[in-house]
């Protein structure tokens, strides 16, 4: 569920009738006035400020197959994060591979193995949004891109990078809404569990 | 390998040295002048004119797995097309399902059972670009949705499209560059051969 | 009257003087400090603080005819109440059908015999805005569409959902405004009086 | 049917599938050449050069009810000419007010009767396209406006008009796509035969 | 000058020293903190908080010839204001006529005589900015035309109004930024005095 | 009367009639098959092809008071010269000031006398369009601004010198359309014309 | 580094790492509250409040070469400083040539030997963007050019100087992104050490 | 000169007039045709067809210093060929480093000693525009960044990558117009001269 323009009263009445039938019902871009009407509303929780995310009825066992999450710099780590905390929930391992932006190349190189092992890649960035191209380029599996907001003047509030990843020169890479790292990791996941499951 | 801004000269050239090594050498948005030109030069090829593809020394076998590509309309077949047969010279089974807009809901319906079984879906849209929504509200299997620049007017050349996709309320859905059959085939092969060489 | 970018002090000059010699006299946009002012300045009232409407010396018969408002989610609900309360208020009678977005097809399916009763219907999405398509699909009742700037990235504050809608595959879908709920309920009304008064 | 991104070839195979179970099966945006296959086809059809308009089986009885297609200037004409011709073939009377821009308001205002008696009105215009606002401010009836590609530089191939049609300041006034006289007349007629049904 | 982007201290420093040499000179978008540090400061000064305009040493003569300021709306009168107290305070005769918007013609047809009469007319509107085009038909008469921020969602900040007014189809339009009072002012006192001065 | 949009033989026919009753008769932008239908019709006229300008009954007088065309660069010449021609076809004495782009100042400050000495500038710029501001900054007579479709890549057709010409920093600039000689021609006739009368 | 999209904590410890190793440590675009967790932290730093500047273990020797940073207006000052004090940091001799818009050019001309000396010129302006294009014309001499989001309505937030400057119509003019004095001052800084250690 | 927008003969007319006093002058864009008139004028030149370059009496030295152009794929020659050869016409030594683009991250690092040696760097690149973001993050050298309009789709004829090398996450990158090969190599020859004449 996707917090804005939702009042923390119609967020928590929407997650308690959910929680009812489901465990790990997953709130996103929740602020602190949700986390705190989901706590006085007695529902058990866990909440990731940094990712904004609020899971009710947490469970998590062992993360089958391989995703990696990958990200440009710092501030893409929200995005980056709620990225890798929902594919956790929802099941699969989860590598992070942080601050490894296209003007630190060697960064990325060191973790050429693990995003080689992937069963799917979320690649996290905003500015110029290189970095799903560059790992389209290394590795023959398939790239999730996620553009963010981060940046200031012609970034226009990720539209530079989210052009950037449709543009990409390195096929197997496609693209979901800025900063929307939930729906990256909703589609990592389908895939990854397609793979794991027969394994 | 993308044709436009390349003489039919410097396309043969590429293929050619391409094809010393390699099978199934792709040419993507190939005019007539592009194929006859590949066809003066002597190389084994077929041209699929609809799809606007040249593919250089073809050899097709079986395929694995399961793709399933669905289309809006009429006018998106060029682009659904290149994608089908993307997907088919890179060794994936491929079905088609088109002419299932969302103004015809019924049409798509019918084939829930083979969107069910697919290991991805390719989604070909353009104008309102609402098909991969729908799709990825009724299945859950990645869904890659392709813009077309099919439209007029406020369609701006797949715009309209594009966007309604990057803001699908449907998770599981990611987008690649309006018309690009290609990468879209190439990353659901990409997941397709994951899923299905294990199997 | 349209509130923003006035003072509650003009708001309530303007309602007043219109008050004189109408009933159902309507802000739109009303946020609290307006209803606050209505009601120090002593005129008769209602409030709708989901839909931020205020009307003025509210007065209200029965409905004739039958308009339907279609909303895709929660997040649209202020839209599509101002649209419901808009129409109610000018003498229509009005059937609400919410929470049907296009990735859950059945709920909308349901209502299908209300929505082919209609005279006028309006709907009310935000997002990938593919939902007066899918109506405009099922039905052949004048559909008048309300993007809405539900959404976030790429939404760009509705216009993503605004091209959707005028790049409808349905004939027989017109827009309005982003968030224009009233202007989509008085062209509703418009029709549907011109039906409904010579049965 | 609309015919761009269609071969001739398609066109006719759609239209003769189409014109087996029906009469007045209309394509637009039909150039010579698609003329030309029809009738080499062998079916009977007429062709509106002008409008673009190709229509098999034609069969026109007395129209009902009252639509009328308001058009600011001569270069409007090929779309005017679409909605007209397709609300008549769809069996309604429609009374036709051309060049009657904004810059010659008297020009307009002569048709004032015409205009109030109007079941719907269809406001055709380009450029500046403040056609419907005045309309709509002069007449209670539902207006469909048509804002189409005429002008140049900061026209924007029609966005100009198209955003003013969509902030009319007049109530009672929804969009189509530019350039799309065969959506608002397809509305217009669907509010006119519920009209006009009924009498 | 233009406040925005300038602190209170360096607007009263800047105000202090043109005013050593000048009378009436003129601060815009002038918020109250501005008129409480130039109050503080000691300048003699006006301040027109509708208006957002700071004067200091103001000084007003018997104005010449003739400006007309026309405005649509109500909310535009900010605008309107600034435009016009600038034309008075730079020693024109103005008249004002507001409220005059497209969807309410008869109220400016009452004014044909005053319009006609000017030596240059100042044209404000938002919205679909329509109302410099209508009065560029009636009068053989420089218009200088003022989009707006009014509006909302499609009116993207007054780029709707802006666009509508560099389409016009009257001739004797011409246009300044988006809510730029002063600017039309400024140009409009520059016509009126080449004509007044020489009576 | 603007020409694209209408065959020959409507621009005939259009001129023809107002001919009757007119002289001085202008069509813009028409290409060499208008002038030949003109001529062809038998028509009196006259034929710029570098403006692309035909006049019907073409008849002129000494040019009242005083109008200076500025251009940048050779590329806005046919702007420039459909400016200077159509005003002096109205009546106007016109002088030309070409090729003084910003990058070359001091062509411009050689006519400082010139255009201190004129009733109105008109000051046609493509690519970065500073030309006006410039002019502005150095005489206070009223500026037209003309932003010509000259430049490329991120000209976008004239979009980047329109910008620059509402964001002028020199006060008494106003803009019109893109390439809009005719209608910056129009107006500054009408100032220079209410001036030049009462001397 | 930059500041915004990063906690106050995080800023401080970003800097703290890196001070270990490095003097002249900078954060742009860092406000009150990150000057003031640096000065908790006790990490010896100058805060430049109008250049939004944080340089920790400042160390300043002697400038070599010349750099010259000149601005158009008042409000472009923040920016202009930013390149100033980013270029002194890293060892630049830097003079600053400011309010010299092109609406008044002669306080540019005064100017002309400095910047016929320099080895690379910074040059910001908001607005129309006229003044690199114009000192472009006069010097020899390499311009980077930094467009600033100083300016309303049409010139949104910066684009309208960025395109200006983008179609420069002086060749040696490159650009950098909106309101980027970090950027600009750092290539000019590459370009007269280059130069500069050689002599 | 740049030749688009001018006659052959106009563009004959120029370059004859400046051949009179100056070798090496360039006409960039410069098609077939315009060759042919120069021939035919008799005047002593070479055309380069791929980079659409006429050079009007070329002479050529031993150029100074280094500058490399660098290009990420063969789309990107005419524009990486334009900026070489006028840098070589310019006085300057140039390296190419073709077909690097960022998904073969490899064939780039192999230049690393070339790119740390060049005093300017020229990166050209389409589609998602990362070279110059990976340039200026390997080597500590002024980078001017050129987009291509290479591409298709949401590319927008080289926006994206416009966009992209705006916000280079790597300092020392500075941009110029889409395609301006011309622009950048006159800027790198400026900044090659300043460094090279000195030594």
């Amino acid at each position: 569920m996707f917090c804005p323009g939702k009042t923390p009263e119609q967020v928590v009445a929407i997650l308690a009738r959910l929680a009812r039938h489901h465990t790990n019902v997953i709130a996103t871009r929740a602020g602190a006035d949700v986390a705190t009407a989901v706590a006085a509303a007695g529902l058990p929780h866990a909440y990731h400020a940094d990712a904004r995310l609020v899971i009710v009825r947490p469970e998590r066992g062992e993360g089958v197959g391989l995703i990696v999450v990958a990200a440009a710099g710092t501030a893409d780590l929200p995005v980056a994060e709620e990225a890798a905390l929902v594919a956790e929930t929802l099941g699969n391992r989860v590598e992070r591979v942080y601050d490894c932006g296209v003007a630190g190349l060697h960064r990325l190189l060191e973790h050429y193995d693990l995003l080689a092992d992937a069963n799917a890649i979320v690649a996290v960035a905003g500015m110029e949004g290189a970095l799903p191209s560059v790992i389209g380029g290394l590795v023959d599996r398939p790239v999730i891109a996620v553009p963010t907001s981060v940046g200031y003047g012609a970034s226009f509030g990720g539209i530079a990078a989210l052009l950037a990843m449709l543009n990409s020169c390195a096929p197997g890479v496609s693209v979901v809404n800025i900063d929307n790292g939930y729906g990256a990791a909703h589609q990592a996941s389908q895939i990854n569990h397609l793979v794991a499951k027969i394994r």
